[in-house]
């Protein structure tokens, strides 16, 4: 865990000193929220929560970070010392780990003096954006797998080791059974897993020592490895002979396929595991799978019993970023000082454009319990139940919806009061069973892999209404 | 920095307690070494080594470690006796960091016993995949912007925290000017740069007197961002009245642009700027650039003077992983129990096929002294120089090309023996001018960002021989 304050863009620190010599080191909030689905998809699942509050009640200046910030010339002794007894103070309003969110919501809001906000925000996206797409894509992979039994696999191929350290968290709560990575298994109790390695055979003379070796010393937990040479031709025999001695030991066995074309091996390993006389020996197949890889075996019945997943899982693969932003929401009146006013970014993309004021999201649910929509509404508002209200489009206004909710909860709730965690930590236990409560909620069609529906996330009249009064008038307020 | 040999793949502890029961950890070889260029590149940049080598030393597993591993019932008692003495101490010969280096070619060769060769292979492959990655893309940023100034802006969109600080580390070396990572500034001795944000903007009632108040605390480092509302009809306007200010004190100043189209705002504020007397004013610009849109504007002709790139620089963006892999190249014989011998991998795919043996990697120069190859040999040959050679393809054997080569370099040299440093380590200076002189003495035709030519890597006529006779007899030595 990285602590130290300087974890943060340079520029941060300069618009630091420079509010606090214009003395404009007032109260604001900040929003952070997420522009577009990674993937293509039709959800995202929010993660890295509950590590970055730690962090952030740790998060300060070091002495030597002080002396290395003075090496630069930029920063007066004064500014110096205020950030030296520098602490977040303010609150944080965020979402349960675990819970589906969609673009442009807030996921996180965060209320502090200006200077405190713009010092957390390369910290606060750093975590949440890797985090949560990682769990988002685990819990792809995890869906197109039918719920199966997906281990990650990818400290090797991860972006650092915080890269596999916060990749293996994530996607525990994305959906993955288990671990290769030992250390993130000590460190956050997730079950660790393996099977064994081309080196391990290769370590032999022939496959068949290699395998029997293994099996004497795991007997319960036997894993062979079948493409070292050849699959068909000497893997799948040498495991039949060695799994025969295990068999006569009472003891079973399992494959695993590291190459080659997966759906062919499958099911050719599955035919003569099965006419040995082993149709309890499962098979797990590795080697570059992503979900639209796992999705097509899986359609077309192909033989597997688990996964292994490295690369893409840990990494993102085809999407390596979340595009998670933090955005100026509102900030104190320069006229007296004291009252909070929205605040809104234009932009020359209109895609950029921000939604003012402090907010909450409400998340409607149909009368069966499964989600309808996400809306957004000023923070003081209530959304009226069982009574049919109009919402609106966040961009394009002319489109709205009408809806009449039995339930709707507020997702944004104050885990960080004045600086200190004002809710107990949630375990990655708790967060991985909201992903699953939540996906049991949304309906199949988000869920599609391939051009899945999009879920409406829309505004209320008077956030609308607050909206258009910027437009029309751009910072006419 | 993680130092705990946790950080580790569980099936290389399982596998390592089998090698200890069967009396089997003796001395091995391993290669490290990658499949294919990233991006569709003609070339990589080696990154990662020092702070391999250096977390290496400390590679450890502690009492809590050992405690943790006694939990999952796995491990005997005298097994973790022996885990908790661990310490490498084998060697390690590897390329210097910011060579441009070539698929299927060792980039680093570990001698050890096999349960420190396999105890490695995570934390191995983890740094040198992402740091290569990352060193990688950014050379090719740096190309395509004609070796101009590249700022990375990639914390708030990295991988977790060390995705942030070892890929600023690797852009660094692969030829970024600076970072607005503070931390990593402060860590690495790079510089630290940065602008202003839209939070700036809109924390005043107008953008000009956003910009004066910048101005005013940083007269002498100013850059006004143009987008918060827009660019042409507000932005630039707001810049040339505050702009004036500044010239009437006698000072210059910068502005970046950070949405929109940046062809078209980039030449329309060149215009405007120059028009209204500041053709010094210099223009950054930020926005999901990639090495392929930065190579368009500036073949456009497009009037940018920096680049500030974060995301894709720092996760690698299209492609977020390096496809190194870690392979047993020679065993100790079972015959004698004292003998290296080859041992190499076959796999289903044939790209798979490793090289068998122990090897060095030379580096054949034209007379002109640019690359003209690489070849592998077994570890004991020489490459005879002006005179013509022979030298094959590693895949396709039918293929080969003859060479007189004036220069031959050995790229692996010994960085570690017996579990230490043996080299002085290399400052990221020292390995950012090591880049730069090798990708002088690289083909343009290599360096192409699109479809570039690919760089030969052959076989010596002795290696080739051991590999064909692999094939020929499988495992048949």
């Amino acid at each position: 865990m990285i602590t130290s304050a300087l974890f943060t863009d340079y520029y941060e620190l300069t618009m630091a000193q420079g509010f606090w010599k214009k003395n404009k080191n007032t109260r604001s909030v900040f929003d952070m929220f997420f522009r577009r689905q990674p993937f293509n998809g039709g959800f995202s699942v929010f993660a890295g929560i509950e590590p970055l509050i730690n962090t952030i009640e740790k998060f300060s200046f070091s002495k030597s970070d002080i002396e290395y910030l003075k090496t630069t010339g930029i920063f007066e002794d004064d500014f110096l010392y205020f950030l030296e007894k520098f602490k977040f103070s303010g609150d944080i309003w965020t979402m349960e780990e675990g819970t589906v969110v969609f673009p442009n919501e807030p996921l996180l809001r965060i209320h502090g003096n200006v200077i405190e906000c713009a010092l957390l925000e390369g910290l606060i996206l750093n975590t949440i954006n890797f985090q949560s797409l990682i769990a988002t894509k685990t819990a792809r992979i995890w869906l197109a797998s039918k719920k199966g039994s997906i281990m990650e696999f990818g400290l090797r191929r991860a972006q650092g080791c915080d890269g596999a350290m916060s990749a293996t968290r994530a996607a525990y709560i994305g959906g993955a059974a288990g671990t290769s990575n030992t250390l993130a298994g000590k460190e956050f109790s997730i079950p660790v897993m393996g099977t064994i390695a081309h080196s391990w055979v290769m370590s032999f003379p022939s496959e068949e020592e290699a395998f029997d070796a293994y099996a004497e010393i795991y007997p319960e937990n036997t894993c062979f490895l079948l493409d070292t040479y050849d699959t068909l031709e000497s893997g799948v025999k040498a495991a039949i002979v060695s799994g025969k001695k295990l068999k006569d030991r009472g003891m079973n066995f399992a494959v695993r396929l590291d190459s080659g074309d997966i759906q062919y091996l499958s099911t050719k390993v599955r035919e003569e595991l099965d006419k040995a006389g082993f149709p309890d020996a499962k098979i797990t197949v590795s080697n570059e799978l992503t979900e639209e890889i796992i999705e097509s075996l899986v359609n077309n019945h192909t033989p597997i019993d688990s996964w292994g997943v490295g690369t893409h899982m840990v990494t993102g693969g085809s999407e390596a970023s979340f595009t998670g932003v933090y955005k100026l929401a509102a900030r104190t009146d320069d006229s007296n000082g004291k009252d909070l006013i929205p605040a809104m970014k234009f932009s020359d993309n209109p895609e950029k454009t921000t939604n003012p004021g402090i907010k909450q999201v409400w998340r409607l649910y149909n009368a069966d319990g499964t989600f309808k929509a996400d809306i957004l509404s000023k923070d003081n508002e209530k959304i009226p139940l069982r009574e049919t209200i109009k919402y609106f489009h966040p961009s394009n206004d002319w489109k709205s919806f009408s809806f009449a909710a039995d339930y709707a909860e507020p997702l944004l709730k104050m885990k960080m009061q004045n600086g200190k965690r004002c809710m107990p930590e949630k375990t990655i236990k708790e967060s991985r069973r909201n992903m699953e409560e939540n996906l049991d909620k949304l309906d199949n069609s988000y869920k599609r892999i391939l051009n899945p529906h999009i879920y409406k996330v829309s505004l209320t009249e008077k956030l609308r209404e607050e909206k258009l009064n910027f437009l029309r008038g751009k910072r006419g307020h």
